[in-house]
């Protein structure tokens, strides 16, 4: 970050509109509790208006319509999006140094594109091809054949089986395995044996994948991953699986092998889904569901197995309904016995 | 894959039959959506009749008595076994050149058999023994005193802590670590005092674990994987575990310290058991399911707590049919008010 | 583990005394399965006890007033932190060798303190600073700008990027990753914008992390695991998550961004929470179970939601008694449609 900005610059950045002071006078961004008077903060979650209201920030960053009385504000039509747009102002991202380290092993038949960077220890196998300003991390490992557009960056330690293909301007966060091989074995008798795993997994550009998550190559064909699709922590993507653009995948999902998956698909934290199925565009899976059955288009589901979100949390209101309703079946027992009694009495009498 | 094969001749390798062209040419094996007229296709799931009936593949392998009229069959028995064995015909495995990369370390007192391969920046640590034909990726680290059976390979970044034991044709993938340290303090007031994990991990022949996945040392003793079992990527095996031979234990499942499971046990995606368990023979866990208690040989279980499968199916059903129970109980309370309101003019009358 | 203890040795490093021979001579410690005439055993979990009367150990650790009749016992206060104690005593933890192998790659401007050990590959980047005897496996990735306090150890292939603090006495196993970026978009329309994640992760001193586990820094500000934290294997713990000191967090637990956790938490196997949450101290969250709302300091919860333990445990119960609620239903529509018969002859006569 190197110089102070004035609030109504930053409005302009963003396409905003300040109220109150523009001319205040920004040096940096951070959260509610943390902001000083030289900061701008932001309020993009509601739940935080109260830390807003208690904040010293210089400055707050708001949706329309949003009221902070007495505080100088940014206003702007989608603030998450400004606040990204601000960050990449105040902290343009540094770009490692080109060049190949003395210290990388980089095969004589890899092509490397301009401006690419190698650190120690990372290798970059036979017949590799690295678009223009790849990065590679130290100890990352590109197996032979592998293919990666231009600007991706391998951060220290992931790990591209032979084949794999990664497209541009992707972000591949360390401990991810690209290409292992998938889980698939022909049980005869009490053996499991080993079905060749041949195929690859192809990521298209703008993806992200977090750390440790792995995604494995189809046993044939690909296993693919959409444009755009951003992968969090600790994900599992098995072989053959094809997730559509657009996707956002929770750090602990899971999809297991050939599902097939739409565009923008939002799969929750520690969720999964069975083999085999089909799975439509916009689908939303909540935290801990599984799906076990294809789901339409625009499916929004809960639970395990995965239902309707309304239909699940009805079931859960009639499950904790269940105690009143022991209740009252014991109340209508003893009602109806009653009523035996009267009319026995009255058939005696 | 260096030549054109006739279909009678992969009706060899397979013990299978032709029903159509014996002398049908295959170039290749691919899925039913991709394979073309030269390729060998596959209908092992019978969700994929409809598929197998578009294909445009040359052939199809398929079970006894499965029809496709007008199309090339190879029958085969077992046909995922057979699959295994035609991928493996065609697609004969590329070992990697024998011989110790100069940018690996290996120390002095490592011990190793004829044509181990070893590639860059891997570590092979003080008094380590590797089998013949043993393959050690990038970057990945044996530990001291660790013991590798013949042709054995560990993927790039793999990781053995020191005194772990892997045996004969095991394939270990990226990002796996064996070894590590048990979960154990000892927690007095508020300080959670490490237990030091002395003991090790032994895998025994022919495991395959799959990538990011992690089996803690023991305590005391071992945690052992048996001979055969696989094991999927990002798996947790905690310290102390025992589990038998020929398992499959698929992505993102967990079992908890102490527990031991019998042979040929199914953990599917994303189950787990507890510690200090018990676990039979030939269990099958479903996915999403944690087996809380001791479980008999043979055992089917779903759910959380797991219970038996066909329980676990009828209390789904059960739940499904709360809100009809709810409505047939206020049908019911106004029914018998009905009757006592009757019963109570009757009693006037 | 250099020579034999008398069992009055091992009673004074622990504080605690002998029934039976004070003489008698320890050479190792075993489990009550593995252990021979010359080891000590222990019996610190009730489950076993059939196990301890069958054992060959020629002496138990045990708690007061535990009784095995004709054995050798070591009786301590608090047993598995005598265990602890005596296993340390037995086995005292060899340190790696101080110096900085010919291999690694150390920045110019990185400060070390005495008696650092760096290992072969490892990466110690620009402008680091490691306290003394700190200990880098090989591998093992240090990013610029890192702090690492005194006698922390990193296991081959840890990970941490540029701005990371860790504490003193931490273990950093294997995989392990801290300051990934956290999971932060912007959707406009169908495009997920990055958000620039420009905090870090703070780890406080005395903190173990299990191999395979993901610490993700803060778009702002921290991240940061509490003093004395244990975390296990394969864990997610999300951007701006705070966690207090003295928590336990077994694996494959994950915890969503921004949520703040209090002091001694204990989050079981496969467990989680939502993001944006205050958990407070000393809760403890069951296995599987998500915890979807705030918690307050001491609850006890399980389930999807999780809800308080003794709800959890109810509601189980009335869900399995559910197939006979719905028999008893059946029976009562019966008795009431008998009754409405018989007023209706009734009421005809």
């Amino acid at each position: 970050m190197s110089r102070d900005w004035r609030l109504d610059e930053l409005a302009r950045v963003v396409g905003g509109r300040v109220h109150g002071d523009p001319g205040r006078s920004i040096r940096g961004v951070a959260t509610l509790d943390e902001a000083g008077e030289g900061d701008l903060s932001f309020l993009t979650n509601p739940r935080y208006r109260r830390a807003a209201e208690a904040s010293r920030a210089g400055a707050i960053l708001v949706a329309a319509g949003v009221e902070l009385p007495g505080r100088d504000l940014l206003e702007a039509k989608e603030p998450y999006v400004a606040l990204a747009q601000i960050l990449e102002t105040l902290h343009p991202p540094r770009l490692p140094a080109p060049g190949v380290a003395r210290e990388a092993y980089v095969a004589q038949t890899a092509r490397l594109g301009q401006g690419v960077s190698i650190e120690p220890f990372a290798v970059v196998g036979d017949d590799v091809r690295l678009g223009d300003r790849v990065a590679i991390g130290p100890g990352a490992v590109v197996g032979e054949g592998c293919e990666i557009g231009e600007e991706t960056a391998l951060r220290p330690g992931a790990v591209l089986y032979p084949g794999t293909r990664v497209g541009a301007r992707c972000l591949i966060h360390s401990g991810v395995v690209l290409g292992g091989d998938g889980f698939g074995f022909a049980t005869t008798g009490a053996v499991h044996r080993k079905i060749p795993q041949l195929g690859r997994v192809v990521v298209e550009d703008d993806v992200e994948i977090g750390a440790n998550t792995a995604i494995d190559r189809a046993m044939l064909g690909e296993t693919r991953i959409g444009r755009g699709t951003k992968i969090d922590d600790l994900v599992m993507v098995a072989h053959g699986v094809t997730i559509g653009p657009g996707g956002l995948f929770a750090a602990q999902s899971g999809i297991a092998g050939s599902t097939r998956i739409g565009e923008r698909a939002t799969f929750a934290g520690q969720s999964g889904a069975a083999g085999h199925l089909r799975i439509g565009d916009g689908v939303v899976v909540a935290a801990k569901s599984a799906v076990l059955s294809d789901l339409d288009d625009r499916g929004v589901v809960a639970g395990i197995p995965a239902v309707d979100l309304k239909v699940w949390k009805r079931s859960q209101a009639h499950a904790r309904a269940l105690p009143e309703m022991r209740a009252k079946m014991r109340a209508l027992e003893a009602r109806v016995a009653a009523l035996e009694e009267r009319l026995k009495k009255k058939g005696e009498s």
